[in-house]
């Protein structure tokens, strides 16, 4: 818990010999301990992918001066796209939530007991349900309905709260209102949702309904970047329950929910401790 | 092992109070003890399903006459519809397989170690590769390749051998070739495939491809009865492995032939031990 | 929701041919439409189980009389122990927590929702930590610190709570504390326990220390009934999840905890749905 | 399948900062191009541990004076205990196998289709059983029956065959006899072992009846590598399957042979891909 900072690079380029060499070298030259190190390489593109993570205590570049610095001697050279975070800033993430009240309430319980490194500045929903149960933790409770006529004009207000709380990242904790290309294109794979299939299998609406008719042994859930195609975004952790021929579609839904809170709190964990890269609709998860 | 034989009735009918002591009466007053009873009622469409065991020992009813006098005293006045199996006359089961050993092999390991009650009398395939190792078990292989001019000659030649066999229960062990109309109307729901997703996703050809390119977390496999409509008759068993993004296209062939074997084998044994009912296009597994 | 309300009968007896015939003929001849019913021989041991749910709205005996009528014409000329219990009629349980609060994060979650058929009268903990969220859903909590010193005395101010509060079912959401063998006397088969690990490996403290210095690959919790041998009592649920070698103690834990509450919920509704019969120390669980 | 050959170095030395620098250095200064790197570090014991594979067609240091030269310049200046395997050399694996014949069987079909990048140069049994399996193989095929009084002159007989054959890793395949402390000293950590159970649940004989008669709802199968104390060594692969109250001993020795065979493979592969270190009796198992 008392780990000391870190920070956290991100990055992906083309494959040559020596990448992990000049960019533990540049580490090592500058007192970067390493703590974490994973790497991998797509073969069928040639295309490199890493996540570093190195002790920045006794580090000798400051932060302020890191991307550059890192750009010079070696993101540049090696075409590389990356990102560096730090364990120590944490994320501010807003929660958007409709009807369904078990992911909010299990991502208020890790919130609460501190599982995340992560502050929680608003939560917004379109229905006012779950107002008491938010404004008990303290955070700020935004009712923001949402009809026919004012989805573009309430997409606004959502876009300036989120602007004034600084957010940087939105969950979509079963939130049942699709979100204009507009709105995702502020947050490219900044948005997590939760889908309550394992997709490709019943994309859209009533996907437990679905999967009663059909008749499936198993069902899934999927937490994935929201992208303008609807149920397409990169996956980011999937996963299933058995069910039998006797689970009603109400069974369906209740084992779901188990599994749908899981899901999503494992692929907001990755999210926030930096683990995940997207390249070509997919996701990298190092773990 | 030694248990002693006996009779399996599966039925549905119409829902209606009194069903099961119906039944159940007439198993009492004829003898039959019963060892496993495993009912199930669909209620939005008030529908009745129904397992019942019974040892048939010391049954006052012969065999030969048991579906006469079940007609008369059951049957027809709940207007069922129901089949009778005994547990010591083993199905006759055939074998189609391509050029994936696999399940193939898994089968024979199963088949010679007696863990299924059935009897393959042959076995077909469209190459030539397994005949050794088919040969070597007892079974007689056959070797018949299709062609795109031949494949109607070629399923009245495996008809043939089928009806000279007197087989009951066909295994798609990961063949090939698409069965036709006239094939599948000769066997309905007893012809079992395994296909590699987790259906309804990734239906069709090359589904770990399709896998890896949309960046899925898990991939499955999926037992069913063989309909007209391709990979979407009534599914008896599905599992799933999970992945990784450092999974190669041939890495989830090879961690999804571990799921297909069991898969398939599971569906199998359900199938053999007279477990599953087909209604609208679903399985009831009573297990 | 709004089903119709059932009775369900829980027994048990030595195996003779004919007992479901005659429970059945029993409910058919007072009206009872069975809803459900499943079975179960062990023929080891040469016994009996049987669950069965029938709808009470056209039932012809009165609930008063039901036992009695029961334990005449079935329960007593075939040596059963049976309880009846009804669909409508709320069990009352009561919590008890001490600092994990992640097992009652996620029962005050479906408590709410009203995923449960229960009443929740009280929560005791000997923390105080959790007051204002418990009170925050206006059920009554109860700090009852336990020293080495006041163990006994406390143990009697929770018998008095509970006899208070007409509580039948005790859950221990992970709660720290040994109850002594004459606590449990009082609610036999009604306690039920969440032990963090896959029992009977690593029973006692620290089983997830113990798990990470054995270098598992997997780590489970266990949801039972309690009983004086600790950690002994008959299993009701269990599951597993999968940990890597560079999972620390912290990562078993977090890893655990979702696991642990969705265990203990599991085993929950099986105990509310009156699904959970115990022989000899093991656990028929009928779904 | 064809591709090129590659070096894989396995290394553990005490945690300091630059070790990934200096050994990527050193392959890159070479003309080895990664093509996979995973590290761990044991922050509890201060311990560093890695897994490298580099291709060598153009790598400046030839095979045979390898170990030396990174011996010079990497490995002594860092404390580092290591080994360096070759991708194209295929490891020479002996099975010994009693009356079980699941995973023999399973193995086989691997060995057949080419999965696994290794030699089975013999095959060894107490029994008599599996000649013609075998043989049919091509594999030799050798009955050492194991009686009270010539144990330890058979244990002999054996250490000669895996001698004469150039063995280097023995896979107990549900070989039901326990070698002697000398036998495995031979092979410290080249001796795989399935145990059908979830360990360190049930060690020792008939896992299957102790799980039932605990009345546990999961079985699993753990492989390890052999050590002297019986199933206490550093496990490499653990899986579980669910079991239900209606499961017999015989339907848990069927399910968890199943699991038996599964987890036993991906060990074998783990093992054959010079993925696994053993440190402190526990196994760091990159992947």
């Amino acid at each position: 818990m008392n780990n000391p900072a870190t920070a956290i690079l991100l990055a992906e380029c083309p494959d040559q010999p020596g990448i992990i060499a000049k960019v533990t070298q540049f580490l090592s030259d500058n007192n970067g301990n390493i703590v974490d190190l994973e790497q991998h390489v797509d073969t069928d593109d040639g295309h490199f992918f890493m996540r570093v993570e190195w002790q920045i205590d006794n580090f000798s570049i400051p932060r302020n001066a890191l991307n550059t610095t890192f750009a010079e001697q070696v993101g540049s050279p090696l075409q590389m796209n990356w990102r560096i975070d730090f364990s120590d800033i944490k994320p501010k993430m807003a929660i958007f939530v409709s009807q369904h009240g078990h992911c909010l309430f299990d991502m208020l319980s890790r919130y609460q007991s501190g599982e995340w490194q992560v502050e929680i500045p608003l939560i917004i929903s379109n229905h006012d349900n779950y107002r008491s149960l938010v404004e008990n933790t303290g955070i700020p409770f935004y009712h923001l309905p949402i009809t026919a006529n004012n989805k573009q004009q309430q997409e606004q207000a959502q876009l300036e709260l989120l602007k004034q709380y600084q957010v940087n990242t939105v969950v979509l904790a079963r939130y049942m209102q699709i979100l204009s290309a507009d709105f995702i294109d502020h947050y490219p794979h900044q948005i997590i949702n939760i889908h309550h299939s394992f997709l490709p299998a019943f994309p859209g609406a009533k996907p437990y309904h679905s999967a009663h008719e059909r008749g499936v042994k198993i069902i899934g859930a999927t937490s994935h970047y929201v992208t303008t195609e609807l149920d397409a975004g990169p996956i980011i952790e999937q996963d299933v329950v058995h069910i039998r021929h006797n689970d009603s579609v109400d069974d369906l839904k209740r084992k779901g929910q188990d599994n749908e809170k899981i899901v999503l709190s494992r692929a907001i964990r990755r999210h926030l401790q930096h683990e995940v890269l997207v390249y070509k609709n997919r996701c990298i998860v190092f773990d």
